[in-house]
């Protein structure tokens, strides 16, 4: 099987390359990526949707111009392994998730995703194999319309230099920045 | 100048090519990673995190091991152009931000920076020549301890059927998943 452009064993490179290991779900998500492709006309301009932020983010930067630094790609956290594709324009697009169904089929999948089996249990030759093997058929395919207005900001951000930390920050909102409304991941901070 | 092991105009390609354009904060981006990898010890495995969500996760996922979909690259949306590398067991790491202080001393970069002109005043050249010719001067950088504890989600995730949708989803919280729960983002959806 192909993977957009690429052979099954390319795009295996590919996600090693980019994500760090082969993972599994990103090879999901990619044959997720490519079948949602396929089903948008040639020339459309298309941003993109994760439903879920693991492993299918990595897909959709692999395989798409969508990025999560240009915002193109969006992180819709709904807990399921899910994708969307859509015109940017209209909102017209494909929704692409695996389908417990479906997965049934396929025992190494199965017991990978549902997590059936301790990770020392697992095949992981026999699980990629049967990945290739399975192609598209794990997946179901939603036509669907996204809402475009409730997901833009048309708002332009604008950097201010924030009266407490003295940095530049985002001020469409606020007066101080929101590391010193108190969301901080640092315990300790010196200058050099 | 050199961000990484490319000229700056490898890196800018490098850009254009992930990002969809030589966006100047992704270039911006590339040379706060690169401050903040050599203040690091050489042989130390770090995880990334952006301050913003515009432009410096790309920066991040062009040159290291970092992404989105490995999770080794968080976003805590801070609104400040600003990152930090740190060693993933220790949380020692190096925060690297945009000092107004120090940008005032290159015109165009201010400009651009904090919205002084309009998109069509800019000089898109010279703000590139300047970016070049700035080197890493306009970055305040700290040495940091990240509060890696209150990062961390130790739990391991599991995916079940939520008996709404029938979508396999992340169940470790909750009984039904959260587009069941109103997190949606579609208007229309219809099976293929």
């Amino acid at each position: 099987m192909n993977i957009a452009s690429y052979t099954f064993e390319e795009f295996v490179q590919k996600v090693r390359a980019f994500h760090g290991n082969p993972a599994p779900g990103v090879i999901l998500g990619g044959i997720m990526v490519d079948i949602a492709r396929r089903n948008l006309p040639e020339d459309v301009l298309f941003d993109a949707i994760s439903e879920t932020d693991k492993c299918v983010p990595d897909s959709i930067q692999i395989l798409t111009p969508c990025t999560y630094g240009n915002g193109w790609m969006r992180i819709i956290n709904t807990g399921r392994f899910a994708l969307s594709l859509y015109d940017k324009h209209s909102g017209e697009g494909v929704r692409v998730f695996v389908d417990p169904e479906k997965v049934k089929a396929f025992p190494e999948i199965n017991s990978w995703f549902f997590s059936l089996k301790s990770r020392k249990e697992q095949d992981k030759e026999r699980l990629m194999a049967e990945i290739k093997n399975s192609g598209t058929e794990i997946f179901g395919v939603h036509h669907v319309m996204v809402d475009i207005k409730a997901l833009s900001s048309k708002e332009e951000y604008k950097y201010a230099i924030c009266p407490i930390c003295k940095e530049s920050y985002l001020a469409n909102d606020d007066n101080i920045c929101l590391a010193c409304q108190g969301k901080a991941y640092l315990s300790e901070m010196k200058y050099q």
